[in-house]
């Protein structure tokens, strides 16, 4: 079985200067609080000791994002596009872009394109001067992508803006019902707002979602699951979020979860082949 | 026993208009979206069926809500006076106003209760012009309801406006405290905010809450048991939201949750009745 | 085992004019809502009582807060002192502040000091004119407290304000990101946003949260037992919210929680001694 793992941020090139490895006893805090141990690879940096979890993990394909942020540090689609080309089949891009000037984004996402990335990622509370997912200056964006048919992940749980505010999914419904062709994914699955992001994800079919990390043993886990067995299951994408849950320590502890076997193809490869446009 | 359904669309009349029936497909894929089948009787829009599947489930009178709709259509008092007598007892009635304007409105309600109807639904977010529900333009109507004893349903859940916002329970927190001796019921139990509206209805004892079909497999359900069997077991509403759920399917599926049986006369018929000024 | 009862109301001095024992009714009602029976010490107002109860519950000293509060009545900083005094060792004291008169605002907090009181209690919502836990006019008394080292309990749940928006933790997490070195401890755990606020704390390591009286039997409670036995297990602080809940009877519920043995100490007493800074 395939496997996609929608959220991975190797040990290399841009990420190596992100918060997320640039503080590392941060980073494993936080992993301690999701009740895991750091992986590993994380505080070895070791590329070689993640392509071996992600192996042991049954983790084919990892799917590496840009990020344009004032918060938590940038990787270039430059990058990105680097680390796909070094590791033919392994990983899969997905670019970013500076939303502070309009017609610099188009190019960026043509650029990431042609760079072979597969979709653009937002990271709207993040940026230098945070915004709100349906801010006015994010709408020439979304309908470019929409128009091109250009997948968008946006970061929209977890600490992805300056207060609790940024995550709350009134801003993202606004958006996926203005451009209803618009594939659009959340990572970190809007938490907290778990019951809140999951009635978004029930009303408006272009929405995928994945709470990678704050799946982990986190409150509102219960409903992720049932969502997970139920009208999710064609929309829920896998992701451990790494570094901040090992690859492996992830996937066994998604394994163990009460989920319908039948349906782990699908959350785990087919939904996110399907929303990345995969062959 | 007897049981009251307290959202119960029929397929006859101004109902065959809605979206709900005009729209099977669409209307399906939600009921599927609960892990539930459509009703045979829905897509057949066979009111025999109908009141065969009622009479199979046990439900002896169905509370059928005139709805005066921008975004779901329209139906009107008359229809709904109609349909009560047409079927005599199986059918209790609510109205609906146009809210744009106040004195035609308050007329409205006195038409709706000269029908014969026992109170009077509003769908704040659903109107052509969306409000929420503490609109000051929607107040006369509170105050003339309060002033009467017309208690009033608000539809406060689900797709009920453009955004998630509409249903925030802050919005009808307000109008709980500002009208105390209104009795207001809110349909969608307020989903996905069940926590929130539980609060709600922890600390104002006028509202009412009837969580309907986002009972139904949805995130959040347990702590609808948890309320239903505990402080909320006065003041809970069973009802199908038929078509979305059978009603024969919802009532099977209802009576399987782990409630005590002591409290199922109360949910599913004391509560409406009292509610709704039945004898 | 010594237990730290981190909100317990006695029924002395001017907690005898406040709503919880001047409306007894209201009081046994909102007791039954949680599934229990009204203490008997709170229904008699007896001091020799409640100690009785409090030495059957194992519960070696309550956390008594001063209150300034429009809303639910008032009681003086030196009324706390007075009860810490009278029974030595059975009580720790909080005081209370006017937010309306920035400099008196202050001079209550030295006050408060140098009566031995070990932090200071807002209401924001309940004040004669509601404030929001971010309003611009509280900030000078966070500034004041995180430069002195004095921590400061925010009644943040249940009917902390007119409305529903007042818990909504957006507020109290922008606090505790302004000021990071302030100690803030969430009473009520801003309930009904569990998810919310447990993502606060999360988040902020400033963070405490006691769910307090709306752990019992309430939707969410779930999700609190999951964070206590997980991240927040070093911040978690157990109280009754007597006369709400009776200490022995919340205390007796309370032990028959799912929540890991060893972690209790922690829950019931060693967080709320750090909290407060007892030796």
């Amino acid at each position: 079985m395939a496997v996609i793992d929608f959220r991975l941020r190797p040990p290399v090139k841009g990420f190596l200067d992100m918060v997320m490895y640039s503080k590392a006893e941060r980073r494993d805090g936080i992993t301690r609080q999701h009740g895991m141990e750091p992986a590993a690879s994380a505080q070895a940096k070791s590329m070689d000791q993640l392509l071996a979890e992600m192996d042991a993990a049954g983790v084919t394909c990892g799917v590496v994002m840009g990020r344009y942020s004032g918060l938590y540090g940038s990787v270039s689609n430059q990058d990105v596009a680097d680390i796909v080309r070094t590791w033919p089949g392994r990983f899969v891009g997905v670019g970013s872009i500076d939303p502070s000037d309009r017609k610099r984004a188009i190019a960026q996402i043509d650029e990431a394109i042609a760079l072979g990335l597969k979709g653009i990622n937002l990271e709207p509370g993040a940026y230098a001067l945070p915004l709100y997912t349906d801010d006015r200056r994010l709408y020439p964006i979304y309908a470019y992508c929409e128009d091109k048919g250009i997948p968008v992940t946006i970061m929209g749980g977890g600490s992805a803006g300056p207060d609790l505010s940024y995550t709350c999914p009134v801003h993202v419904d606004r958006v996926a019902g203005d451009f209803p062709a618009l594939k659009i994914a959340i990572t970190h699955g809007a938490w907290p707002w778990v019951q809140e992001i999951l009635h978004v994800a029930f009303r408006r079919p272009n929405i995928y979602l994945s709470p990678d990390q704050y799946l982990c043993n986190m409150p509102g886990m219960d409903d992720w699951v049932r969502a997970a067995n139920g009208f999710l299951a064609d929309r829920f994408l896998y992701a451990s979020s790494y570094p901040f849950i090992g690859v492996k320590l992830y996937a066994d502890w998604f394994r163990a979860l009460p989920i319908k076997p039948e349906l782990l193809d699908g959350l785990m490869y087919r939904n996110a082949a399907r929303f990345l446009g995969l062959p």
